[in-house]
């Protein structure tokens, strides 16, 4: 069995080790525009900060690596066709452009950086993050800037302007909605994100767009804003999202649905042993039972799984996805899971919520620090949502949460499960139950 | 209506309180043998090792707090008949002898720690640890003290003897079993334990019972163990566990299981208007569907809930348990929940095991620190137990762990959930997933 897989991020590279996992013989060849493969997008803020000292680290494997387990990786190399019918795949690299068979095409193809449409966005010094090469370009211009503007205040924005900051710049994070995370936070708690940035000295412009950019020499120096306003700015970073890659797809033919490639519960395309995973599909949200983008590398991970039983003939179905996530800047950790109530209101869901702030030790216990918590359920009481701030222990319970939203349960269930205590690391009665104790008297 | 609730700990306080909060117009009476309430028996050892600075601390609530939401709280104060036909409760204390009515009777008695039968036990620098009056004592024995043996490798001992060792005292663990924490632990995750008290300099003499102890004055000096070795103690701890507090319920006529008080899913006895919870009662194992007994605070304040409901004529069902704990050594955090492998086998269930080590965080990110897990399934692959030591992050992934326990998960289930990732805090494959797909192979 020959297997293509274009893309080498992580849906691309863990496909291909999950494929080889389950069949020895497969032929598996991944080809990418990318120099490396298998680096740790998300680490790339924490190069840039110093907390990771050389963007070499995140490099998990190179592919010698995957030679060693028969997997060929071509890197540098574009796909230029695919051909579905006669089951081909034309790529281009130094060596000249060369077409090869497939038995299953695996298209990991992600997605490109979205480039907001403004005056000077070709100045030097404005950069996109999509990859280590863009990273190490960052960390060079860096070095001789003395401040920066970024735009964008979704995770990957917040993380590389906090990294900027720590890097002794002048930093402005820029984001054309009136708060912070918009897509997993609600307004009250992306407040106190918002307060911990300002207070690390980030200067945080809220619901104005950048309208232009002005240079010197070819190279940015000023941003200006919708209201008029203009910030000093050697570096502009572009974090305004990414769009999928679907010319490849759109070639083989593939049915696209409003953001992506349509795969069903396999990861099976709409073609005929043409399949496709990560940041170029659709997936189904848990709680609207709809389609959405998971923009995840974790999403991407877990239907690599799927997809490599499917292609090696096992059976597995992915599961809608609740889009968990968790980040850490400077000292806060916050994440989130599910819908915000914002969200919910908008797809007409009335949301019943409620906001405790609780402690993260036993309040007698040294470096207690407080955790707020927001919990988001439908009118039956089932819980929908959940957003968690504090400088520890956030992320287990945002995984503590994703399973009892998984699990269908209501504020009143989660409120009598066990938690375990110990003044050092929780509250006798735990700051989850805490919170939807709270919720459930809503409902009486 | 009257209620009277005989014990001041965690089971009889938190149901006062939560009686008050249903039921504005109660007559509450507590009446209780020891001089402080509402304290943390949990922290004694945190007090004890200088972590918390003053006994005074860990007390939350003192008897005129409860005196201004209307609960009457007699402290140092004997009950010493209960007549569940005339409804009475007699008690003693320094203004002499009361007999009182009442319409609700809750046993909330607790449980006398156990006297291992050795000879010298009742030897001047012997403690056992109650409640804070015992552990002023101990606190200041330690000040002239330069060794201590610590009996009993329960949490309590294990925590108590690290807290002796910070004090700059020469420590021993003594346990009669073959390993340390042998509720909680299979001996495989013990013996990571025993390796880090080693480290830290703690004595572990394990599968040697002490024999006797040898004073000087009156005050005690050595222990002398099974194979015949002798230590120098200038105090000895018993840690060895407590027995339930039987006397008053078998008094007042109520069925006693095997170990403690039987009370249904609404904390009611055999007998009409009388309730219990905490220490004295059994409760239901999830796993087991049978009889255990749950020394955890975090059940007592639990099982509150409920009796406060069911008193008030409210409805509400206590749950079976899986005796989820957690617990911080020094750096070392480590907590389980639900069957050892070994009490799986005591109880005809092949256990199916994994142990796996992981990372708290990314592999290239500064201090990940490695993480032990083992996950116990049965022969189904339902998850029936779970043990996880590390430095960090553990408590949380118990309590994830006791929810995918509670609803039934098997490791194939559980190893599909979404887990949230960022380099700073966890790995791209939670810890906890890696370990269920590795005992989830043993299925294939």
């Amino acid at each position: 069995m020959k297997v293509v897989i274009v893309g080498g991020g992580a849906g691309g590279m863990s496909t291909a080790s999950n494929i080889r996992r389950l069949d020895k013989d497969a032929e598996i060849t991944v080809i990418t525009r990318d120099e490396n493969v298998a680096y740790s997008p998300c680490a790339i803020p924490y190069v840039l900060s110093g907390k990771i000292s050389s963007f070499d680290d995140i490099i998990m494997k190179t592919p010698e690596d995957y030679k060693e387990v028969n997997i060929d990786v071509l890197i540098k190399s574009e796909v230029t066709a695919v051909d579905s019918s006669k089951k081909t795949v034309t790529y281009e690299n130094a060596d000249g452009e060369k077409t090869i068979d497939y038995d299953k095409l695996v298209l990991a193809t992600g997605g490109n950086p979205f480039v907001p449409p403004m005056e000077g966005v070709d100045l030097e010094g404005v950069f996109q993050i999509r990859n280590i090469e863009d990273g190490r370009k960052v960390q060079q211009w860096a070095k001789t800037s003395k401040s920066a503007v970024v735009t964008g205040a979704g995770l990957i924005g917040i993380e590389i302007v906090f990294a900027l900051k720590e890097l002794g710049l002048n930093v402005t994070l820029s984001e054309m909605m009136p708060q912070i995370v918009p897509r997993s936070l609600d307004s009250d708690m992306a407040d106190i994100l918002t307060g911990y940035l300002k207070m690390e000295n980030i200067h945080v412009m809220l619901g104005e767009p950048i309208t232009k950019l002005e240079g010197e020499d070819g190279k940015v120096k000023k941003a200006y804003f919708g209201d008029g306003s203009c910030i000093d700015a050697d570096m502009v970073i572009l974090a305004t999202g990414v769009r999928p890659e679907l010319e490849l797809a759109k070639m083989a033919g593939c049915d696209i649905g409003r953001w992506a490639i349509l795969v069903n519960e396999k990861m099976e395309t709409s073609v005929e042993d043409v399949y496709a995973l990560g940041d170029c599909v659709e997936s189904q949200d848990l709680i609207l039972q709809a389609n959405t983008i998971s923009h995840l590398g974790t999403t991407a991970v877990r239907e690599s799984k799927t997809l490599a039983r499917t292609i090696t003939g096992k059976k597995s179905n992915f599961n809608p996805v609740l889009n968990a996530m968790v980040s850490k800047v400077g000292k806060l950790e916050f994440g989130a899971v599910g819908l915000t109530s914002s969200f919910a209101q908008q797809n007409n869901i009335k949301p019943i919520v409620e906001k405790v702030e609780a402690l993260t030790r036993a309040r007698y216990y040294p470096n207690a620090k407080p955790m707020d918590i927001k919990i988001i359920c439908d009118c039956n009481g089932r819980i929908i949502g959940c957003q968690i701030i504090a400088e520890e222990r956030v992320a287990e319970r945002i995984d503590t949460m994703t399973l009892a939203i998984t699990q269908g349960l209501s504020c009143f269930e989660l409120s009598n499960v066990e938690f375990a205590y110990a003044p050092p690391v929780s509250m006798v009665t735990d700051p989850l139950v805490l919170a939807v104790e709270e919720v459930s008297k809503k409902f009486n």
